[in-house]
Order: C-alpha cells, then sequence, then structure tokens
C-alpha cells in the first residue's frame, strides 16, 4: 500500500520536443498541474525563456526521462526522429501538430510520424488547442481535447493528461481519423457558407430589383436623379426582405420533411441529400436573417433624422399652408400604420429570443422538448408575425397599377411567396387527421407494406426546428 | 505488465438493443470513440441503416458479446427482455427510455427493468442526451449526462463511457432516483412558469385599466374614437410599467430577506415557502422585465415614424403658424425631457448589461463577489434610473386633477409603488448602523438567545441578488 | 474479483466538518452523487437543518469514518482541530476556506491548517465553488474545481469526488499555490480595471471639453444658456467618441507588436510588459467600446422625439413659410447624411457580432481560425466603418473657422487621430513585401544574426486581434 502510494507521490514526467510557443505553453500548464517537463533541444540558448522549473536536455536524454513525448515541432523538421528511433521505441509519441492548408501532404502528420519512428505508440491530441487557450487556463477557451490513435492506453494516459489540465478528453477513434482531427483547426465555418451565399446572392438579387424598379425607373421616365437613396432607402428595401425569406428558408425543410415522412409512410427512409444539408444550416439561415432584420431594425429607426425625410415633411407642411389645404385624419391608416409597427416589433422581439436560444450556452441549458418549444413553436409565430407585418406594409398596393413599373412588383410582393408557402404547408400539417398521422410516424409507426422491426427507441429524431 | 497492455489495447465491446435513431446514435458515437458496437435485434433488415463497423445479432447473441447491454427499446417493448434473463444475467444493463408524458406509469422506466430482469445491474443513464446531441458530438448540445443505479461499480463503466464519448458524467445516486431522471426531458420551463404568470397577469390588468382610462373614457366623454391607439400608444404604456414592477418584484424578495434576517437576529432560519420559492425565480423575473423593457424601446423609437405622431406634430406646426401663434422655448421642458431619456437610456443599458450576466456562460466565468456585484450593486442604480426615469416621465401630472378620469390615477403612478417600496426597504437596509448588523447576522453571528454553534462555514449563503 | 465488486459497490463515506451553509450544501450535493455523509459538529443541535440521510458526531468520532474531511469552518476556528490530530493522522483534510479580504493572513488557510496537523494531507479544493453553486447541480453555474495540493493520490481522491459531483477538476500544483487560490474569489474584474479607468477619463475629458466649447462658449458669447444640452447633446458627443478610440485601442497594440515583431526581426523577443498588459485587456476594451457604441445608438435614435428638436424644427418650417421661402433640396447632403447613416449602422451590426462571438459559450466553439477571421479581420472592417461613419460626420467643417471656438477644434476631430494611426499602421503591415516578412517571422523565421533554433512548434502565438 505503501509503496503504491509512494509512486502515486512522486510526479510524472513528460516530455516536451520542441521549444516554440506550443512547447512553451504546454509546458508551463503541465507544470502548473504537479508534472515534471523534460524538454529536448537542440541548442541549449531557447532555455532562457522556457518556464521555470523545467529542465532542456537532448532529444535522446529528454526521451529517456518520460513515457509520453510530446512532439511539438512542424512536420517539415520530424526528420530527426528517425535517429532517435530506439530511444523513442515503447514510449506514446504525441503528435500536436497541425498544417498551414488542407491538402498540403498525402498522408496525416500522425501517421507520417508513425512510420518513421514505428516502435512508438503515435497518439492525436492537443492540435485543436491553441497555445494561447492553454495559457489562459481553458477558463475562457475551448476545453474540448479530441484525440486519437490504435492503442486503447496509450490513449487513455491522455486522456489522464488532459484532464488533469482542465480539458475535456474525447475519444475520436483510431489514428485513421488523424487527418479529420488536422484538417479541424483549418476550418472557417463550414457550416455558414451555404447561408452565407444564399444571403448574398439574394441581397445582390433584391438591390438590383430595387435599383431598377425606383432609382432607375425615375431616372429615363421623370429623368430625376434619386439615386441618393442607395444608401438607406434600398438598403431598407433588400435587408427586411432578405431576412423574411431566410427565416422562411429556416423552416421550410422541416415541412418538406413532415411531407415526406408522410409520403414514405415512414420516417426510416432517409432524406435525400440536399435536404440534409439544408437541415443541418437552418441554424445558421435563422441567425442570419436575424441578422439582416437587426440592421433593417436600425435602418428604419434612423429614417426620422434623415435629412432626405425631413425635407420631404417640411415641404409637404408647407404645401398645406400655402394652399390651404385641409389635412384629414385616415382613421384607417391609423390602424394600418401602428398594426404594420407593431407586428414588426412584436416579430423583432421573438426573433431576438429565438437568437438568445441558439447561444450554446443557453441551448445547452434547455431540454429537448424545451429547445423545440422555443424553436419550433415561438419559430412560427415569429414568421406569421413577420409575414403579417410585410402584408400590412403593402396593404392595397398590389390592387395599384401604379405599383408595377415596367411590369415589375414591388419587391415587398416577391419576399412574400416562401413565407406564404411555408405557412400554409405548416398549416396543413397541423390540421387534426394530419398532425395524427405525422405523430404517430414521428413515433415510429410504418404503414402497412413496410415490414415493422420492433426494439424502436424511444427518442424520436424530428427534424431539429420542424 | 504486457498482458494488462494487451489487454487495454483491445477495445471493448458494447451491445444496443434496438436499431432506432437512438440506438443508431448512439452506436455512431461509440464506433467513433473507439468501441465495437453489437447491436442485438429481431429482424436482419433494419442493418441497412446501421452505422458502418457494427454487427447485428439477434439479442441473445448480442448480449453474450458485451458487459454493458444499452436498452434504446421502448417500455411497452421491454417485455421480450423477461424471456433473455438468463443471458443478461450479471450485465450491465443501461436504461435510456423516456416516457411521453409524466405519471403514464407508477414506477419508472428503469425499476422496471431491474423488476423484469432481476439478475442484471440495471444503471438509468443518457435519457437526457438526445439523439441529436450525440450526432453532434456534444459540441454545441448539453454535455452533462446524468446517471443512477444502485451498484456503484455498474456506474463507474458507465462513466468511463460517457467520458470516452466527450460527455460529463454525474452520479445521482440510487436507481429509486431514476423517477427523477425520466422527468427532467418532459419539464417545460418550470422555473418560468411562476414569472410568465406574473407578466401575463400584469399586462392584462395595465392593459385594460389604460384601455378604460384613455380610450373608453374618450368614447364616452367626448365621443371620439380613438382606438387605433391599442396597437401602439396602449402597448407602450403596458410595456414599461410591467418591466419596471416585475424589475422590482426581483429586488424585493431579497431586501424582504434582509428585514427577516433582522427580525430573527440569525441567518439559520429557514425563510417561509412563498419566499424560498420567490428567491428562485428572481433571474426569470429580471430577464422577463428585461423582455418587456426591450419592446418598450421599441415602441419609443417607432413613435417619430407613426402616422398619428406625424399628422399631429403637422396640425400643431400648420396651425401656429395659420393663427400666428408664437412658440416660446420652454428650457425646464427641454431639461425635463432630455433628463427622461437619458435616465431610460442609460437606465435600459445597464439592464442589458444585466441580462448578458446572467447568460450562463458568462455568470459562469464570475466568480460569486463579481456576479453579487454585478446582480446586486448594478441591479439596483438599473431600478433607481428606471424609477427616476418614471418620475420624471410624470413630472407634476400626479397634481392636476384632469389626470384622474373617472377617479383612476394614471398608470404611470400605479407602476411606481413596488419600486418605491424596494428602493425605501434598501435604503434602510444600506444604512450604515442596519447593514453592519446585517453583515454580522450574514457571516453568522446570532442574536443572544440562541444558541451558537462553532464551526461555521466561510461563504455566506446571501440571497442572490440581494 | 467479487471482492473488489463489493467493495466498490459500497457507498465511499465522506466527512464534513462544520454544518454551516458551504457544509450543508455540500453534504446534499455528496449525499445526492451517492457518498455517505458524516457531519462532525460540537451540539447536536445543528442536525435539525441538515441533508436527510446524514448522521451527525462529535469531531473525532466522525473523523474516524471516513478517509476525506472536509473542513468547512471558518478559519479562525480552525484551533480545535490540533486537538484532533490524533484522529486526523493519515487522513486527507479539505481546506475549503476563503478570507474576507486579500492580505488578512500571511500565510495560506491550507498551509496554516498543515501545520496545525501535520500528520494529515491538506488539500485545497472547492474554495472557488459557492455553496449556491453546490445546490444549484453545476448546470448553472462555474463547474470548474480548482485543487492543489503537496500528495497526488489525496489530490486524485478529491478529483475523483469532483467529478461525481459533476464537476471538472484541474489541478494547480502544490499546496504554495492555495494562496492564489484563495484570492480567486476575492477578486473584483481584475482584467476591467485598466480598460474601465481609461474609458472614464476618456469620457470626462471629452466631456468636460465639449462642455466648454459647446454650452460655457455660448454663455460666455452669446449669453444663451443651453445647459439643457448636457442631458443628451453632451452625452452622444461623448459617448461615440470614447467608443471609437477605445476600438481602435483594442486594435493599436496588435499593429505596434507587428512592427515590434519586424524591427525585432524574431518572434520569440518578449514584448515590452506595457504591451503585454494592453494585449491582455484588448477584450475588455472592445466590449466597454460596445457598451458606448450602444449607448451612442440610443441616443441618436432618440433625437427626433426631444422636445428641443422639435422645437427647432416647428421654429424652421414656421420660419420658411412666414418669410415665403424656398426650401432648395440638396443632393449632396442627401447621399452625405444618408452615407453617414449607412456606416454608422453596418459598423455597429458588425461591432455587436464581434461581441457575440466573445460570449465564452460562442468563441469556445470556433478554431483559431475561424477566431481570428472574426477578431481581426471583421474587426478591422468595423474600425474603418466607424472611422467613415466619424468622417462623413464631419464632412468639411474642419475647413470652417467657425468650428475652431477659443482654437479648441470640434471634439470628433480629436478621435479621429488614434483610428487614423491604427488604420494606417494596418495599411502598412498589409502591404504584400511587409505582410509576407511579419508572417514569416510569426511562422518562426528569424533574420540573419539570431541562432536559429530547430524545433519550432507548428502553431504561431500571433497576438489575439493582431
Amino acid at each position: 500500500m505503501t509503496d503504491l502510494s509512494e509512486k502515486m507521490h512522486k510526479p510524472e514526467t513528460v516530455c516536451i520536443f520542441g521549444t516554440g510557443d506550443f512547447g512553451h505553453s504546454l509546458g508551463l500548464r503541465l507544470l502548473q498541474s504537479g508534472y515534471n517537463v523534460v524538454y529536448g533541444s537542440r541548442g541549449p540558448k531557447n532555455s532562457l525563456l522556457l518556464p521555470k522549473g523545467s529542465k532542456v536536455m537532448t532529444h535522446a536524454e529528454a526521451a529517456c526521462e518520460a513515457r509520453v513525448v510530446f512532439v511539438a515541432v512542424q512536420r517539415e523538421h520530424y526528420g530527426f526522429l528517425s535517429s532517435l528511433a530506439s530511444d523513442l521505441e515503447g514510449k506514446v509519441l504525441v503528435d500536436v501538430s497541425n498544417n498551414l492548408r488542407r491538402g498540403l501532404y498525402p498522408e496525416s502528420n500522425a501517421e507520417y510520424l508513425s512510420r518513421l519512428v514505428p516502435g512508438a505508440t503515435v497518439v492525436k491530441a492537443f492540435n485543436t488547442i491553441s497555445a494561447w487557450a492553454l495559457q489562459s487556463g481553458g477558463l475562457d477557451a475551448n476545453r474540448q481535447v479530441l484525440l486519437c490513435g490504435d492503442r486503447s492506453d496509450a490513449k487513455q494516459q491522455l486522456m489522464d493528461i488532459a484532464q488533469s489540465l482542465g480539458f475535456t478528453a474525447v475519444d475520436r477513434g483510431s489514428l485513421w481519423a488523424a487527418a479529420d482531427l488536422e484538417d479541424l483547426p483549418l476550418q472557417l465555418f463550414p457550416l455558414w457558407r451555404l447561408p452565407l451565399n444564399i444571403a448574398i446572392c439574394l441581397t445582390a438579387f433584391i438591390f438590383f430589383y430595387t435599383l431598377t424598379r425606383d432609382v432607375i425607373y425615375e431616372r429615363v421616365n421623370n429623368g430625376k436623379d434619386i439615386a441618393f437613396r442607395i444608401m438607406v432607402s434600398l438598403a431598407n428595401k433588400a435587408f427586411p426582405i432578405v431576412s423574411l425569406v431566410m427565416l422562411s428558408f429556416c423552416y421550410l425543410p422541416g415541412a418538406l420533411a413532415g411531407f415526406l415522412q408522410l409520403y414514405n409512410g415512414t420516417k426510416y427512409r432517409r432524406f435525400p441529400d440536399w435536404l440534409d444539408r439544408w437541415m443541418l444550416c437552418r441554424k445558421q439561415l435563422g441567425l442570419l436573417a436575424l441578422a439582416f432584420g437587426f440592421l433593417h431594425v436600425l435602418y428604419t429607426l434612423v429614417i426620422p433624422i434623415r435629412y432626405y425625410v425631413r425635407y420631404r415633411i417640411n415641404v409637404y407642411t408647407i404645401s398645406l399652408v400655402t394652399f390651404n389645404k385641409t389635412y384629414e385624419f385616415d382613421n384607417m391608416a391609423a390602424w394600418r400604420y401602428d398594426s404594420y409597427y407593431s407586428m414588426g416589433i412584436l416579430g423583432f422581439g421573438l426573433f431576438v429570443l429565438l437568437g438568445i436560444t441558439s447561444l450554446p450556452s443557453v441551448s445547452n441549458s434547455l431540454n429537448w422538448r424545451e429547445f423545440r418549444f422555443v424553436q419550433s413553436k415561438l419559430g412560427y409565430i415569429t414568421l406569421l408575425l413577420c409575414t403579417a407585418h410585410t402584408f400590412l406594409y403593402g396593404w392595397d398596393r398590389f390592387l395599384k397599377p401604379s405599383s408595377y413599373r415596367w411590369w415589375m412588383p414591388p419587391a415587398y410582393m416577391l419576399s412574400l411567396v416562401v413565407p406564404c408557402v411555408v405557412l400554409i404547408l405548416k398549416l396543413i400539417l397541423i390540421t387534426p387527421c394530419v398532425d395524427s398521422k405525422v405523430t404517430r410516424i414521428r413515433q415510429g409507426w410504418e404503414r402497412q407494406g413496410k415490414t415493422s422491426a420492433n426494439g424502436r427507441d424511444t427518442k424520436t429524431n424530428q427534424p431539429l426546428m420542424a
């Protein structure tokens, strides 16, 4: 008993090859967590900057001191490791490296390392953790250490080290997964690409559409230059339209999935690929829609302090006085405009709520039922309010021939197509007879003719924001 | 040594009964983390959709392959397990099931399973994790796996599996706690119920109060129809009032608790139940108040673009011109309105700050002292600013008899009652002589006559937002 | 095998000295996680409030029941422990205490405890966790338990307990670190001090500058009292200026660091201390700038409902009518004002995005490349938009002699100095020839004359927001 206790009392020694920033930060963190740290280096000069309490030796000496060796060296410099093969025999080599670009090398750095030093067990780990995250103690940075390797015992050692350092270790399987882990830090918002492209294309289209309909039409037909309207008026037409369309794009795949499940008569058939991909980026679609909605709010609230608006109001007031016209109060207009603003404000308020609940720390504290309540029920109410807001904006304008310039209807009309489709599809899905069928399918029921399997799971994999 | 190492090298095999969504996602995640996965299924057809690398067998065969068996099957189908009792002898059975509603069955699913297969050790686990959270790798979803069971060794095995999968395991005691764990995913914002009901009742009351006082009074006495004001003007009266009252409700229980502790002469006597429950939902009260405040800000900023407001301003300007009236600048009015807006803006700014610090990820990064500084000190300054904002809004209106229509005072006056009470109570509590007494009590001091116990703790359990 | 299993089956017993709030909450949590809990207390009276399932004994009896003893007692009462030295021999004593102020005692509480009971192993742990966090189950509070101590086995036991309770344990080294851990809960926003002081000084300076230039100048020269403008107009001059200057302060150190690295020809020389400290509080500088920007937005949007503004517009309209002046539409003014608002809105929108990505839970879900893309690229675009917004605000005012009252230029001009410097520095840094040099340096390259070391790390420790 005392022997074991004595052995545990003696702190473990860890070796680090490489005295750069990452090696430096890692050593500091290991020292803080009670490990002994030995650096392997070619020259003694670098020791000046190394953390207090660590030792510096040659690579071969350092490797003998520890069972775990962190290789904090760039892949280009791995060559020298093959000459240390005998010293590294039986050690656990931890590859922490990343590349500057994807696809630079045919095999992952960790597999290359494993080929160079076949006598050692290579574990890929810590490459998703930055030197800065190591320094800041994991308090304000990602705490997940992803690791992979071919031997469970070596991985377990790394998981113990990661946990002592305050990180959560996640095993990602065999060393074959190293290529994936090395790609992770090189990703740049992969899930945001598609939604961002949609948003940019939509914005460009609406912008040029309204530019033609408003500015160019005015120029051609009346010879008036109102190009200054690009800055605020046109932006404030493009942003709300993109926001509404993106919001409905966010709920369209859920509705389509419902109909597809109805058609298939089972939830156990895979959705087509495009629908799967669409469903995966709904959160991003929704957040972009919120961003555009936020800009729309600011552009709208800035209206009364615009020079052009003040000018117009002044001119109108003066004309009323000069020509002694009477100014009738239009009760219907008061109702209409106030309802229009009210719908917009309430819709935006709910939209902000949806955005807040999609923050990782908030959505983590919700259970599945709460998350679905917010994202589905409140989401549809948001869509309904925003669509009503747009209808009230248009009012009877779609009846007036003057609204159709060069056969182009006002832009707001275009924006109403997708939301209306989504709302009608949802309306069909929540009629009692259809709803009960969809619910049964989502609970595992299958239409006759399909072989029914027992052993269904209890949690239904319903679409995220259906 | 080599034997142990060999044994650890061989990946552990885990068995899953049920090939539905949850079983599918769980298997995929286990495979990614380096486990061998064996599915137990009645028919071979389902194997088409199972994750690559897993095997499918009959239930009996699969059970023999592993020591841990996940039962990803609905409770209604548990029946077949009793026929497998001999195969499951000595195994760890993991119940991951949830019910569709609460109180559906007299005993929890896990206890029922334990009764069906008495030879196995049942652990309730993973039921709070959705199939989707398993798929998304725990990066964007709740990482806490709650588990309970009667044997520590079985629970330890599950905790190891949960940790390999990147989750944090939390032991919730014996299998008796399974009923609680099964209720968790069925909850729908339990802490938000009371605050939401308060908010809805308050809003309804203020709405009908102002409806009577403004719209119906005008209709009855002057025959004018100003019902269009419901959409914006009345909403903008109800929202700020509810916001202010809810904000003060958020600080009232802390002040009451202070007086109660003074009266009791000790902090070791329990508060009455209603006060305890009130104190537990202060965060929710505050966040609802912020939501209503946010709507108030939007409704206020939209004022100058309202049709009605523009009409009124135009009519006023025209009347000035027509009747050649002089328009005197009222310096006092300029001060008053500007102070009124300034207080409101600063109060709202601080309020948003309070809201941000109550986000889980932000409040986690604060220590107790910082959290109390923000929620208590800054919170009271917010309340003070918002109360001053309301006083400046009212100004001398409470003196004018015309403000009291049908003996009903303006709604803003009602809203000032609770905040003033809270501020006065707090003012008393922070006077040096009272404050020193409260501080001593909160540090463990007890009034003479109470038996004093040594061994007091060092951290005082002060009210959250006191 | 059965013996071990039996042994593990029997729940571990933990002893707690002290029946105060913290002891109470800790016991409750331990019981929930399946531990047996024994309280050590002097009197039996306190047992009334203790959690169900726990036992109360004398200190000596309780100590005999468990291997781990939590000392939830204030340091002042530690005295009695020396009399229990024989009972505590070989036990693990956990010091959970905090002090009321820093520097109250020459040695840390944990070291004092270790001196009092030299036969026991002292571990400092759980002092950063509040009684409230223990009660709330770690779901909504900080889950990191920091611990330190001189024996690894004792620390491992505490780490196991912390993990069973749902916390993440972080080893912070030997007992010598206890003083640091005891300081942590007493800190009050240490990283916010410097940025807050800068913000307060800047605001005060700009406020008095504009007070002199606008209000006092008007009083002295024209005898007009426009002091009411303090509340909104002056605030709305100070806030945007402070916001812009703080935002540029946030990017200045990164640019300076780039030039310093160019000058040094290596990234391996330490930055001067003031630059290091500056770089560490960039996040706080940026968030304060955002707060001031937010206030600026609200103050701006409130303009059209101000009494003074409505008065001015009315007077202007009336004068136009009365003197029958024509009101020419100025196309350039329309362009200028609309661009000015548009830049401001887009800049603020991006600024809010920067703020959201600096929320802990959001920044955790980004990899290093994504974080740098947002904080650096989008950050500079934000700065550029906000600077353009300010230039458009000023327009040609800097040419007019009337702008220079008492030789004081308009305040907005002062605010442009730092942002312009930062943008010019950045412009130099991103010219291809300089950029390639900086990139090489940041990848580990060193200018000739420096000894180059092999074994550089692969992750460059670039400045956070460079």
